[in-house]
């Protein structure tokens, strides 16, 4: 699969000349536009038919808030040395791979005990005792190297602090979802998955912000009976793996999904992957233990795909966030990230105010009770009479009578309460959604490749070949090429080599339609077309190209026309 | 400007909770829409037209390649700080400020000199000696912390590094154009011109590799008489900064410009920016005196625009790159960046080759004979021999006897010639293309603020409004706002506050038709198509809609309809 995707220009390793970098990827022409396409059509299943937006912020990120949103604390791997020849791997994948022991979320202290048997997988000595490796790239702003900041390793921390603002600009309406497509950095300690496992890629954030209090999702009744297949929690814990096949709307009711945006959200990935190819036999979610999930998540799926080569990959994970992150800035940065959400009727309730009586201060404290006034007006006073031991309450050393101060009982209207939205997120890693595209489209007819992209995710949709390089069929071949640019559809021309070994060339590169120009052409104007996936071909009109070919993408080359029939 | 651009949530400065960090802009949801537009305006003009194509590569980049391109060397700027308060600026901007003295390619001895009255402009006290500091932002890859890399200051290396392999792909064709668009970040000192100056950016960066023996560009007829505004090297020499205005094959002939590509991609790039609404009067060309220019360009100019509030700002610069980038990675891998040329017919040379005569090494030599042939081995030898003095080579400290080596004259068919490509580079900088096309589409109509975007460049093209929340006005909105979207268009929905506050917020956020539904629609299946510009309305029946609003994205809308007539 890699051989071909480098071959076709898709995706290879980069920096290949100066001997490579593991954990980065170089797309090429073809990789390019195939994710310009899946980001496109990601947006039209998760954002544009539900007026959810995409937003764009930085991807150097100020240690501030990476610690707010506890990643500098979360954000780490076991690392172990070989006390010999001293490279660095991942004790958790090195125990798992030599041991058969799942590994994910254990303690520094069990994949210890666990590493005793497990020898460098270079020199074969002893490795050190595991420690953490912070996976942020690190790096500084400005000139004076003490303003310390990381490649943010997702792009939803962005989403988060701008939540109030976004909120505003979209007129506060609830539900909100906000999406950036970026990319992002995690320094892995020795990524050796290719394509799979990388420093870099780039990452399709959504978090989806709703009332606590209001869980529910207007279109779930879209999914109810979309069939999802699951590897619950609780069969993991049983040690069994087994998977659920369950109704999106009956995985809600039994609480295996625990939100119904999650539920939703999970339905329209196992929808968009199908779109992308990828059959429903070959797609897991597979759910997350408590130790396994990242800091801020109550639940998580992964969405999985069986690849040849690597087994079952998360190409996309559900996050149930809460209001973790949201709650997290606020208390850094002291910002409201609360929403105000207005009862039905005003309801109302009784308050107690406490006042402090300066009548009694000055009394009690002579000289010195402009100084206790200061020190109160700091103090939810409501609150700070609840701190009294036997009749006094204390302040800077200062002992206050609890008659000092006043309490009242008020009745008072409120028209409404304040929540921090909680988050749903689905998150989808573009290169892999690349791969399990590209690895689930190739296919072998006869002894040849081909790339059976549907003409949505092609990238070039028709190529243009002269039949030979003289008689004026060149010029012809490009100005049938350059009317099809114009008309919006995404062409290629190629003159290069014989008509088969073009044809082959397109074949593999995903090209659904060709279009031959030959000496007919030149007499009739008419042309051949060739269907990629049965090479059948059927000769139409050039001035009927435009129809002919939005038809054949809507319903498929017509069947079964012999070789040089006429549409 | 920029305050209506925070408000619309077309951008605003990042971190902003956490104080904000100078250099760092997000973008919301119109801004993100405007800025994948502009990209595609620009893929519209300057790749499709031409079959030039893109590829990506990753921002992380290591150390050895930046020092190959000559980055880590020059990617620097003169920094200077205060005696007092500790505080860093750039010293070239400072001295310039407070002097008035141009200071662009100054060495930091005459930035020194220059200095002397320069004074701190936070607290008034004295400088220190400017020094060099390296605006890439520095990170290191993997678990070691001793493989340094960098955040790449553009994207044109990813390409440089991967001109083989695409030029394979592409089919071994000329001219090919690669380009990419992507994140670059320069960790600028003390950037203080809001959007003007980021350290993190999104580049818009085209190589066009060409062969120094034929620099025409096949397109060169289509912008003979463009006329370029452009402030020469030579006026500027002359301390006059005039502006000639000439016409673009004039200015080739006349070689102000030296390469016809680079006088292709101005013309080009004039009439893109010409498209985004930023007329020719407030364009110009500048072209960078020899220490101005970046290290790798032969010839550069800067493509700038007139902005209120920052003067003439860059936008876009062009650079003719020669073979340097190339050449630098060939020395630095030893990989073959040339290119075969076939000569018309094969030509004849006579060559001249060199072997070591292994008899006389061994006469002379004995049993060193093995070292010094060894030696020799790594030597080209013809060139060697000319370094003879009195009948001697010397190697590893031996002298050797010429007739130990012999000379043949051969004649050779050469069926052609390898060559390194040259490269012009048109590069823009797309948040500076979002600023300007905001400020040049932004106008007064009364009390009011209206963004004008072309239909083509509009993030949102048709915003939908119920004129009141109740009556089944607003489900019908939601119906035709879905039949918008089905129908691809870019389309909102706002049900928000009074008919004229909604009608007000489309207005400064640049929507070209509003369409509102009243309890005429219930009835009759009409709706109102209000323009944003001339705030004329008429009304169009609902299934008219998609051919209406195609119409007036071609022609503009009716003039001069009285409001409430029919379409």
């Amino acid at each position: 699969m890699s051989e071909t995707a480098r071959r076709r220009g898709f995706f290879w390793g980069s920096f290949e000349i100066y001997g490579g970098v593991s954990g980065f990827l170089d797309l090429g022409p073809l990789g390019v536009g195939l994710k310009n396409l899946i980001a496109e059509a990601w947006r039209e299943s998760f954002l544009k038919p539900h007026g959810f937006i995409e937003m764009s912020t930085p991807i150097i990120t100020p240690h501030r808030l990476l610690e707010a949103s506890g990643h500098v604390e979360s954000f780490k791997d076991p690392m172990t040395e070989c006390t010999q020849c001293k490279r660095r791997f991942r004790a958790d994948q090195l125990v798992k791979e030599q041991t058969g022991t799942e590994t994910e979320g254990l303690s520094l202290e069990q994949l210890g005990n666990l590493q005793k048997n497990v020898k460098c997988p270079e020199c074969g000595e002893t490795l050190s005792a595991p420690q953490y490796f912070l996976t942020m790239f690190k790096t500084s702003i400005g000139p004076y190297g003490e303003d310390p900041a990381y490649g943010r390793p997702e792009a939803a921390q962005g989403i988060f602090v701008n939540f109030r603002r976004i909120f505003e600009v979209m007129r506060e309406r609830f539900p909100i979802g906000i999406a950036q497509v970026g990319t992002v950095l995690r320094n892995e300690i020795s990524p050796r998955q290719g394509p799979i496992r990388l420093r870099e890629f780039t990452i399709m954030d959504f978090e989806l912000f709703f009332n606590p209090e209001e869980p529910d999702s207007p279109f779930i009744s879209e999914v109810q009976d979309e069939k999802l297949a699951i590897v619950t929690e609780k069969t993991r814990k049983e040690g069994k793996e087994k998977l659920t096949e369950i109704r999106a709307g009956e995985a809600l009711r039994r609480k295996i999904i625990k939100t119904p945006w999650a539920a939703y959200f999970m339905s329209l990935s196992k929808r968009f992957l199908s779109e992308l190819g990828i059959d429903e036999a070959n797609q897991r979610f597979f759910e997350k233990l408590p130790g396994e999930r990242a800091h801020y998540s109550a639940q998580t799926f992964d969405h999985e795909v069986k690849l040849d080569r690597w087994g079952w990959v998360e190409v996309a994970g559900f996050a149930y966030r809460t209001d973790y992150d949201l709650r997290r800035h606020m208390e850094a940065t002291g910002t409201d990230m609360r929403v105000f959400k207005a009862y039905e009727k005003p309801v109302e309730r009784t308050i107690t105010t406490v006042t402090p009586r300066h009548d009694k201060i000055r009394q009690v404290f002579g000289k010195d009770a402009g100084k206790i006034v200061a020190l109160l007006a700091s103090k939810e006073l409501s609150k700070f009479l609840e701190t009294q031991e036997n009749g006094f309450v204390e302040v800077g050393g200062h002992k206050i009578p609890v008659d000092c101060f006043e309490t009242k009982e008020q009745k008072v209207k409120e028209s409404g309460a304040r929540f921090i939205p909680h988050v749903v997120e689905p998150s989808f890693g573009v290169e892999r959604l690349i791969y399990a595209t590209l690895e689930y489209n190739l296919r072998m007819k006869e002894d040849r490749l081909i790339l059976s992209l549907p003409f949505k995710l092609a990238p070039i949709q028709v190529s243009v070949f002269p039949l030979v390089n003289r008689d004026g069929l060149q010029e012809k071949a490009a100005q049938v090429y350059h009317s099809l640019l114009a008309n919006g559809f995404r062409a290629d021309y190629d003159e290069a080599g014989s008509i088969g070994r073009r044809y082959a060339r397109a074949d593999e590169a995903g090209v659904p339609l060709g279009i031959t120009i030959d000496y007919e052409t030149l007499k009739d104007d008419t042309i051949t077309l060739r269907d990629r996936d049965t090479w059948n071909q059927i000769r139409a009109p050039v001035g009927q190209l435009k129809p002919a070919i939005e038809r054949i993408a809507r319903q498929g080359f017509p069947a079964k026309h012999p070789i040089g029939s006429t549409l």
